[in-house]
């Protein structure tokens, strides 16, 4: 299936071999969730390795490892839609983290809507039987 | 670390090498969230397989791979406290799952608060400082 209608398609087609890619990528990485503090969306999950929660510490923006690309990914850095971080979560076994954010500038999720705003986060899409997806808001 | 200090802890003692451990026990997987669909509240981050997310279509109950245990995990299926399903939702790129549910019975986090009531949830820490934990809440 193609980008597009991978992220615009209404067709569930889970790439369940993603954990073997992000595994693959050769660094020791835990699963990493922002979370918008004030609406509670939970706008992204990626991953986080020791390098990029030492980022997120001290620019206080919420970052990842890109396991594709294989660098930091400090979101929106480049781009000035950053996470802003108000509080990092640790979870009962300490192998995950939860950023508690503030978006800043546009949406947390590369695709964007129907008008061509980029969306809040990238769960806009619920499922709707057993492989039919469904928008949800924009 | 001993399983009390990294749960009731203080420490940060994040383990890197979570995510290198879950792709070994052999299944195609993705990280599977629960978030409380009321409160917003992350519960819990687990992962899911094709058999997860079809028990978890069939039962109603957030469903995980145990990739310690290497099986099927329909969360509070023997202790009552399961979470019962009101959404799926999927991300941008399909390759992880979202559970907004409902939880029935007690917390959704394995761990217990000083009063012996289960937490809610597993994100009950908060990051003070570069290494040192506060608790959140109960």
């Amino acid at each position: 299936m193609n980008h597009h209608d991978l992220e615009e398609g209404t067709q569930l087609h889970l790439d369940f071999t993603k954990l073997k890619k992000v595994a693959a990528c050769g660094e020791d990485i835990i699963p990493a969730i922002a979370q918008d503090h004030k609406t509670g969306e939970v706008l992204i999950v990626g991953y986080a390795n020791q390098l990029a929660l030492k980022t997120a510490l001290k620019e206080r923006m919420a970052t990842f490892w890109s396991t594709s690309r294989n660098e930091l990914w400090i979101k929106g850095k480049t781009s000035g839609d950053y996470l802003e971080i108000v509080e990092i979560r640790v979870n009962c076994e300490q192998n995950s983290i939860l950023y508690l954010v503030t978006p800043k500038g546009q949406g947390a999720c590369h695709t964007k809507d129907s008008t061509g705003q980029a969306r809040s986060g990238c769960y806009y899409r619920k499922l709707s039987g057993d492989s039919t997806l469904m928008f949800v808001g924009r």
